[in-house]
């Protein structure tokens, strides 16, 4: 798995896959003329584990590897330490196969709760609240400054959110800077790629940040945690679940950042106030104008 | 299961459900001053078709009838004129059960599934694939000026999505009349309610149109295929597969609209443009500030 570098400060900047992840679509404005829209791609993509098919999750299909790693990863379906023999995609196929040398927790999990649910659907979400249990992060503090210098990069760099919308991005990030920049039609897509590549580059998550332009749902801040990531912020709202379970794991948790404006909704005692509000420049009316929703 | 009309227009508007869907959160601003804010609930429901548990959904908890019963209907896990003996919800145990007469296909289906893939989530995706082949919808007609009147009215009608945002609202419409307003914290969601109501008050589809805040994905666009509406509207995006699959089963699409402005990526034949754009006012600053995203 190679790690592109089109970007000066990211280590994966958005757009930074050679695959085509927009088309062409004609359509008729409200003048009736014809008008040539630049819109994003979505593809399925079948998940394997070993012999086992998981999920099928629908995507703009950049990182199809990662996706992968970090979807059986944020399931728990991958434990600390498993051995990973292999990763296949197979672009004709739309599958990715995830290899292990010894057969997964899940996959004995797996053949008895099928027996009597029948579906894991229920069985998935079900692993991802059991695998928060006795989850605390590490008390990292952030930064307001490293919150505005970031959104403010973050909000500036080209990306698929700003040109062709109807997407949502999230980027890991480390202090004042960005590292990693996913994009993908659904926001848990952006975190589970994030995810597959901490996994694949081994990279460690006490000091890390994650900045999403999707909501705070239960599901967004439940990866996070898993994830060890002891922040995350947003542009967008909150469910309040989503806040229950970060005040409960001890995740720092940001919302409605735009401009010098934001919300600390869990982990006030862990922010550091650096940075006056006044000095920090409101938001161009047009930023952010594209996003998904 | 009754109908509740809070509102004059709408058979079932925004905010109708009598239990509490907001909490009030609070949370430290930038300036360090506390504030309270009306966050919208999130809670797990659990759908179960006689006695197969089928899904967990994250729902905001106003409609779990509806939900259930749209749900299963969307997955083509209800066929038609299936007999449903009773829909029943247990608020404690967070749960819906939908009971049929007869074993239903689904059933047979899961089980010979679950031999061979063993997780029902690629297979519910596959099902509602399987469903569209042979889709044709009606080949309805579609006022410019009931598009503009719809969305008029739906961006001033109090919601949740205006008052408490990260949530998504979908409305049924006929003619230039909304009459069903589900909002929900993801936009699957609000439409399986709509489709849980159209199939409890055996409502037709072939003279109606859906209006959604959210993306126009594929998702969004088969299920609204499947419920056999031909019109669907969003003030979002669309991603490329779902304007094709539209294009595919005759569905109208409607994309970006706001203001007097609109994009038709399917079905302009069927459009009939009796309003000019000009004649329209330009959307207010501060319309859908608050949208999930």
């Amino acid at each position: 798995m190679t790690v592109s570098d089109k970007s000066d400060d990211y280590l994966i900047g958005p757009l930074s896959s050679g695959r085509q992840l927009t088309r062409l679509v004609q359509g008729v404005d409200h003048t009736g003329a014809l008008v040539d829209l630049n819109v994003v791609e979505e593809r399925p993509l079948t998940i394997f584990l070993n012999a086992q098919e998981i999920v099928t999750a629908m995507t703009i299909g950049d990182y199809p590897e990662y996706l992968a790693l970090g979807f059986l990863r944020n399931q728990g379906m991958l434990r600390d330490g498993e051995n990973i023999t292999g990763v296949d995609y197979d672009e004709e196929l739309e599958t990715v196969v995830v290899r292990t040398s010894s057969t997964t927790t899940y996959e004995d999990k797996l053949r008895k709760k099928t027996r009597t649910s029948g579906c894991a659907v229920g069985t998935v979400f079900g692993d991802m609240m059991e695998g928060l249990e006795g989850v605390t992060l590490p008390a990292t503090k952030l930064r307001t400054s490293d919150l505005y210098a970031l959104a403010a990069q973050i909000n500036t760099t080209p990306s698929l959110y700003l040109t062709a919308g109807a997407i949502h991005g999230t980027v890991l990030c480390q202090g004042n800077k960005p590292l990693v920049y996913m994009e993908d039609v659904g926001r848990h897509n952006a975190v589970d790629k994030i995810a597959g590549w901490m996994l694949s580059e081994k990279v460690t998550a006490a000091d890390k940040m994650l900045y999403t332009t999707g909501r705070l749902t239960s599901e967004m801040v439940i990866k996070c945690a898993l994830m060890g990531i002891p922040a995350l912020a947003s542009r967008s709202g909150f469910t309040a679940w989503g806040v229950e379970i970060a005040q409960q794991v001890g995740l720092t948790l940001i919302g409605r950042m735009r401009g010098q404006r934001f919300v600390c909704l869990a982990g006030e005692d862990r922010l550091i106030r650096d940075t006056d509000p006044a000095s920090v420049p409101d938001e161009p009316r047009k930023s952010g104008r594209k996003g998904a929703a």
